[in-house]
């Protein structure tokens, strides 16, 4: 990217026949697309989302009001299309696969879910670190394979989304320990943990954040994190050197999207975080990375569904910048 | 609209594979368009974008920094596709047509516009009102006879937007008798009047508003309207006859359902108000109207772009009321 080449997509913006700035973000998200693909005319070609699923031996403890079945339940879901992320995907001709990073259940053979099962779940936190050094490479790698197929397959774009009963736990750990902040601050009901439970879910945190001092990147996520969350990690890690767009959904897969700067500070040139979650701690997060998020629509579903739901919007900002007219061209008077 | 279809729909809404709550707004909307639609399974229909277009006399004033010229160049440049309403209706399958309002332009015949032409634009609001009362009603009429087609045509839901050098000052005047509201927090920059031309033009506002006294919401539509806002104003209250989806846009179609709403409180309920503008003032009258828009992107370009951007995301509230699996059909455990 040169200088002139982000000027240049400046000034073909601001010589659109509108008012100057007037697109609001979709002028900033334009820009942000153009300088990644370093091009005055970005393309965005056969988006995707991963949605990445893991089950979590903190779940025991009781930190979410859903049973861990409802991990293997809700892949069923997805893959009979019938969850969120499924009619969101097929609205706005995304190509949903989904994977198994690391869920508790055997899924039959012939079910369309991508295998790559590190183990059936995570360990307890409370009893040992959620995995270990080598089982988080592992998905890792993993993660930056699946990706590397979809930039192969010709994708540009691609999302991440999740699913694992008491994701947002190991979220709200992963961003207490990079941010630096109190387990409070980054720990919120997640799928409905309000009053009393939410101060149980904040004592258990608090509980497991004490018991260990890991002292990598490597080591923190191995600790605190999910297979689904570890392989999205290493998912954008590679669509960054694949030099895709990113798009970020809500709490989780910014807690993955944060562990992945925390390896590589560059991540975060590729990322559009695709909304602002309810969920306690995401604002905190996306104001630390400096995010603008593209809506504040009060979601806090995950499954990737906010980026979903976001693409239309993010597409509108590429059809403006190729599509408009300029003032010369359409014959328009500009500013006198 | 029967209670019990009301709570039928949000039970239909809380069954989905999701916690709670967790679709936010999109649950709200949903809920809004089944009970304007009164079904459980709504739909949206070929939908539908109309662009008035309308000169202002008050842009002899100097309140833009746009030449009036800009008006008719728009007109032009909107039937050549090269306009934000064009690019945004094409990505999103809104089927967008134009009207000559009251343009102080003579277009080809053969251009595709609509010609509803009241006048070569309003009188100047310094020196006498801006309409007539019987252009006033004409272009009300107008307006809704347009809507009545589209309707026929099978159409139910429809955006509005507008062009016009100047409106923005109509709809800061209408905003400030019908909100009882000072000038200077219903007037904001335009198209660009920052600094010292923000005061000229609140100061030719002020002096505008201390010649009239209208009674009546219609004489109030005459003073100070345009012959777009009025147009808007007929459809807009057809469309509630008609049982539309009404998309509002930003400032200048908002100040419109506002004097819509003046006519018939009930337009209200018909209506989804698609994104929050950085017009100052937008957002003054979204609270009054107790609106809670879709998008916040920082957009201020009119032509009802922004109801073009959110269109999807309005969509994506049907697609998930009538496409997503429940509980129970899913086979997934609910709460514990």
């Amino acid at each position: 990217m040169t200088a002139s080449l982000k000027d240049q997509l400046q000034q073909k913006i601001d010589l659109k026949t509108k008012p100057t700035g007037s697109l609001g973000q979709l002028e900033r998200i334009a820009l942000q697309i153009g300088e990644i693909q370093d091009t005055l005319t970005p393309e965005l070609k056969n988006p995707a989302m991963l949605v990445f699923a893991g089950d979590h031996g903190l779940a025991d403890a009781g930190v979410s009001p859903y049973p861990k079945e409802v991990t293997w339940q809700m892949v069923m879901n997805f893959c009979a299309g019938g969850a969120a992320i499924n009619v969101f995907c097929k609205q706005n001709g995304i190509d949903l696969k989904v994977v198994d990073a690391g869920v508790d259940f055997q899924f039959p053979v012939d079910l369309p879910v991508v295998n790559r099962k590190v183990a059936n779940g995570t360990k307890n936190m409370l009893e040992e670190p959620a995995m270990t050094i080598a089982q988080c490479r592992d998905a890792l790698e993993r993660g930056a394979e699946l990706v590397k197929a979809e930039a192969a397959g010709g994708c540009n774009i691609i999302g991440f989304g999740e699913m694992g009963i008491a994701n947002t736990s190991a979220s709200s750990l992963l961003m207490h320990r990079f941010l630096n902040l109190p387990i409070e601050q980054c720990t919120g009901r997640g799928t409905g943990m309000v009053g009393d439970k939410l101060d149980y879910k904040i004592s258990v945190l608090k509980t497991v954040s004490e018991k260990y001092t890991p002292e990598s990147v490597e080591e923190t996520l191995a600790t605190f994190g999910g297979f689904e969350i570890a392989m999205m990690t290493g998912a954008m890690l590679e669509a960054k050197k694949q030099n895709m767009i990113i798009l970020v959904d809500g709490f989780i897969t910014t807690a993955a999207c944060l562990t992945a700067i925390q390896f590589d500070a560059s991540v975060r040139e590729n990322c559009i975080f695709c909304h602002s979650s309810e969920e306690q701690g995401h604002r905190l997060v996306l104001e630390h990375l400096k995010a603008e998020p593209v809506l504040s629509l009060g979601m806090r579903l995950g499954e990737g569904s906010g980026a979903a739901v976001a693409y239309p919007v993010i597409k509108s900002a590429v059809t403006f910048l190729n599509e408009m007219s300029s003032f010369e061209a359409a014959g328009v008077s500009n500013k006198e």
